[in-house]
């Protein structure tokens, strides 16, 4: 019986290595012919149904599948969310499964489905209704192979006897659920699904459809579910739409009928295969969050939904605390989510290139402008969502590794301490961080950062050489608009007077200082802003001061000074620089 | 400067929560009008030319950047992979970056373009030429804001302004370049990328395109490159098909323009983008492996190559070897492969399910036979790719969790133990193997699921209760057909005879046994195979004994014996089905 495999090693020639030529062992896929296809000028103008099957397509693919109380949290998370169809088990399978199906049954609000897959085989079927028995709303999933590979290897069914089959089954379910006396306080629904749809002929399809449409005799009111899966994404997406288009078409009674997909995401498409299969007339979608299930997974319902909410659809799910459905889904099917995961991944929100970094500062600039407008349009450059309708802060928005530019950093150090460097001193700070984070050969952390700018920019007080002890301005009796200023300052612990002139304090400290310092010391830029407000408001003052250094070139520095006198913080930044100037030994105490 | 953001932080409100209408929030996005698109009706013919820009685009978005000796290990890798254009940085950005370029410049093989990339600036544009100096081939790419949120938010530019701009720097790039005597030895070839293309008035991208080759004046045998980046995914990718579609149309000199996609992953719908892309007319594709790039990456190129393998078209790409890739990748970029990644993922050629095992075997066995008949199309259920093509085996094909079903556990014991396991021995083995992975709650290890079968069929010799000591098969006299068996077993180490009829030694055994054991033992199924070949010869022999236990049910048990001697084999079984009962109770040695 397995002898096949043993030969195939002997044999795995003819099939492996195969570069060279591959279309000697590899079938382009022929999709359905549609002339008239009208769904690439569709748009999702509402959202679609769901259906979670995180319990049963993604958790049968666990390698650890979940335990009966991850099930329940997972299901109680899906409810949270706001799914009203959840495809909770494959009960006939284990009496694991059953159990958990009762659970499920017993905990739903009344406007959620449960849903249940089943073979199409009688007692897996029977058990299969008896483990939703009760429910307020219940679906029964069955499914049958429709495709040529699939009845041919799989099964060795013809056409007419998967029809047969499938008639057989749906009378069957019908006898046991919406036509048994006993059985009414259920609202049924029928779901059927011919797998693999994608690589079945399209016709045929449509054939065995009509077939199991015409045994259940569905209702406007409660339509019958036709599931096509793309079990196996074995086309370009847009002949999965074309497929769909086509069933929508031609499917007799269309107003009786649910077109649900069901896209897989073997070539990386699954979200694609869903986007055009609803704009090609699906009425709903079945996938599993983070893109979990067999293989390449189920589609990512996570991106499908928040694709639409970004384009003006309310999807009908509330995704706006993501962090913990990242916990949930971690926890309980043990695999991380990616950090590249549309929407979900932690690298998602955050900008390291300075030239992105720089763009989004300057997006959230207009976005306050427009705000003050009445224009409350979300329009920031390289962010197509804004993170807190998730749940997320902008703090993770900008990074700082050694491809940043100066944006980064002073986002860091405006988000941190409130101070808005002006940029030039950005662009010197820049260069700082990078050479620090080629270093390092990593990212710099926020905290390492804020250490950096301190120690550059910031005295740390007790340790530094100079100290400001105090000052007194005076009019300059020899100069109308000039001032005078004395200072007490303290120089490794020992304290001395200094004295300068100017137009102003500024200009009179430095002055005074480049004479205790035997320099010219000259000021060439200054900026200064609040900080805080109230009676707790501070003035930073940036201050860059040039002077000539030992080998006669003017060579500059810039200082920060935060204090609650603006001159005082002013000074302060003069201090700042002489240390930091001290400190790497350009002047001497 | 950057106030706005601290104003932000008191004005969330307006931007966040927004679920119950997101409407007022976001925009749906507007594609171009493109009454008579042909793209739908294309498929990929042939592989489009590749950009890696792994060691630009994807290195810059790493938290934690490769450091040198890393990004030459990546190159030497993309060579090795059949890359013939690599972006290799932006080396007016830094030192290291500069640095680097030269190592490519020097170590690229003649027929592979080393691409840079620079801002519009003369002084970076000067530096980026000087980076590639000497190369054989060299691609300057350059790129502008021409999207109407780029150009007003970020760099406050008018349309005719951003034309103005493109035109200065393609005839200066041109001067220093194509047009520089001195700079002969290298082939120049230019790109040029609207940003980003895909929130740009496409007819806006075709004006400024227009103006670019103009100044550039491309020849059919070196086409200028305009690349049309989705920098941020803002639409369903038939939107960008559409875009790429019309620029195709309209663009003029078609044949002197070599059209490029970057997608990038925002909206989950990288890969599709890429391949509509090509459909619509693109001749290149740019990208990085395993998707990696800012926020959610770039395309991945191999699933984009990939993808076409498995339509039969060659990529022209190396990807039969994707474990030392993925080594390669994780170790430098320090970002893991996901478990579900297309192609490269590790669950990706993986089946848990069991209906989804039994087909895949079920496939492989009609695959040898068509093999036989020549047929050497790739056809198994659920593998779109053959694993061998990239360099893995059929041994992680199959693995066993609790949701799995008989043919899993099959699987395993076939290829670790050689032991074709008759249908009605998986099913009894399934639920033992179900049984166990329910308890453990979690996947079960190739050497448990062979430990469950040793202990539950296979005797383990040495600490058996009851052993075949030498066994005799002489003609019943009283009977012509009849046999008689006289077999000397060992129970608990003390030796005894014992003795029985049948119609041939399996039969006369079971009757010893049955009298010696006070039961009767009939056999249910016998079914027996070679095991290995030439003088190693063995056999397997499988067999189900019915017997009645104490509670006067009948009950069945299943045995393997491995011999040289298939009597001898068989009688094994029979002693191993014996040390189960005992073992488990069912009967008293």
């Amino acid at each position: 019986m397995f002898k096949s495999m043993r030969l195939m090693k002997a044999a795995k020639q003819p099939f492996a290595n195969m570069l060279r030529d591959p279309s000697s062992k590899y079938k382009p896929f022929k999709g359905v012919s549609l002339p008239n296809r009208t769904w690439p000028n569709k748009s999702i103008t509402k959202a679609p149904r769901w259906l979670s099957t995180d319990l049963r397509d993604g958790n049968q693919a666990l390698p650890d599948p979940m335990s009966i109380p991850e099930k329940k949290e997972y299901f109680h998370k899906l409810l949270e969310l706001g799914f009203k169809e959840i495809e909770v088990s494959f009960p006939s399978a284990s009496q694991t499964d059953f159990d958990f199906t009762r659970y499920a049954v017993e905990n739903a609000p009344a406007d959620v489905s449960i849903q249940v897959l089943t073979q199409s085989r009688e007692p897996l079927i029977r058990r299969t209704v008896e483990s939703v028995k009760g429910a307020k709303k219940a679906t029964i999933h069955t499914y049958l192979a429709t495709s040529d590979v699939f009845r041919d290897v799989v099964f060795n069914m013809s056409k007419e006897d998967a029809i047969a089959k499938a008639i057989e089954t749906t009378k069957l379910v019908r006898s046991l659920t919406k036509d048994d006396p006993n059985m009414q306080e259920t609202e049924w629904t029928f779901e059927f699904s011919p797998e693999c749809f994608s690589d079945t002929p399209t016709e045929f399809a449509v054939e065995i459809c009509e077939a199991v449409k015409k045994a259940w005799e569905p209702t406007v009111e409660n339509p019958i579910i036709f599931n096509l899966p793309a079990t196996v994404e074995v086309a370009s997406p847009n002949i999965y739409a074309d497929q769909i288009e086509y069933f929508c078409n031609e499917i007799s009674e269309r107003e009786k009928v649910c077109v649900s997909v069901h896209p897989h995401n073997d070539r990386g498409c699954g979200v694609a295969a869903a986007e055009l299969g609803v704009m090609a007339g699906a009425d709903r979608v079945e996938g599993c969050l983070f893109g979990n299930g067999e293989r390449t997974g189920n589609v990512d319902l996570i991106t499908v939904a928040l694709n639409m909410y970004t384009q003006g659809i309310s999807p009908n799910l509330d995704f706006s605390d993501i962090e913990s459905l990242i916990d949930v889904s971690e926890r309980c099917n043990k695999i991380q989510v990616h950090p590249r995961a549309p929407y979900s991944g932690s690298l998602v929100v955050c900008a390291f290139s300075g030239s992105h970094q720089d763009a989004i500062k300057k997006g959230f600039n207009k976005a306050e402008k427009r705000l003050a407008q009445g224009d409350t349009k979300w329009a920031i450059p390289y962010l197509p969502l804004d993170p807190k309708d998730i749940g997320r802060s902008y703090e993770a928005v900008i990074r700082v590794n050694s491809q940043s530019g100066k944006g980064g950093a002073a986002w860091v150090i405006l988000r941190s301490l409130g101070l808005d460097m002006p940029r030039p001193l950005q662009v010197d700070f820049s260069s700082i961080v990078q050479t620090e984070a080629d270093k390092v050969g990593r990212e710099l952390k926020t905290e390492e950062i804020i250490q950096l700018f301190k120690k550059q920019y910031l005295d740390s007080e007790e340790s530094s050489v100079v100290k400001l002890v105090d000052y007194d301005v005076s009019k300059n009796k020899d100069n109308e608009t000039g001032r005078i200023l004395n200072a007490e300052i303290s120089i490794d612990g020992v304290n001395s007077n200094v004295s300068g002139k100017g137009n102003g304090p500024i200009s009179a400290f430095v002055d005074a200082i480049s004479s205790r310092f035997n320099t010219h010391f000259e000021v060439v830029n200054y900026v200064e802003h609040s900080l805080g407000s109230g009676s707790q408001v501070k003035a930073a003052t940036y201050i860059e001061l040039s002077y000539i250094n030992d080998k006669g070139t003017k060579v500059k520095q810039w200082g920060c000074g935060i204090r609650s006198d603006v001159s005082e913080a002013s000074m302060q930044a003069i201090v700042s620089i002489v240390n930091t100037l001290i400190e790497t030994k350009q002047i001497s105490a």
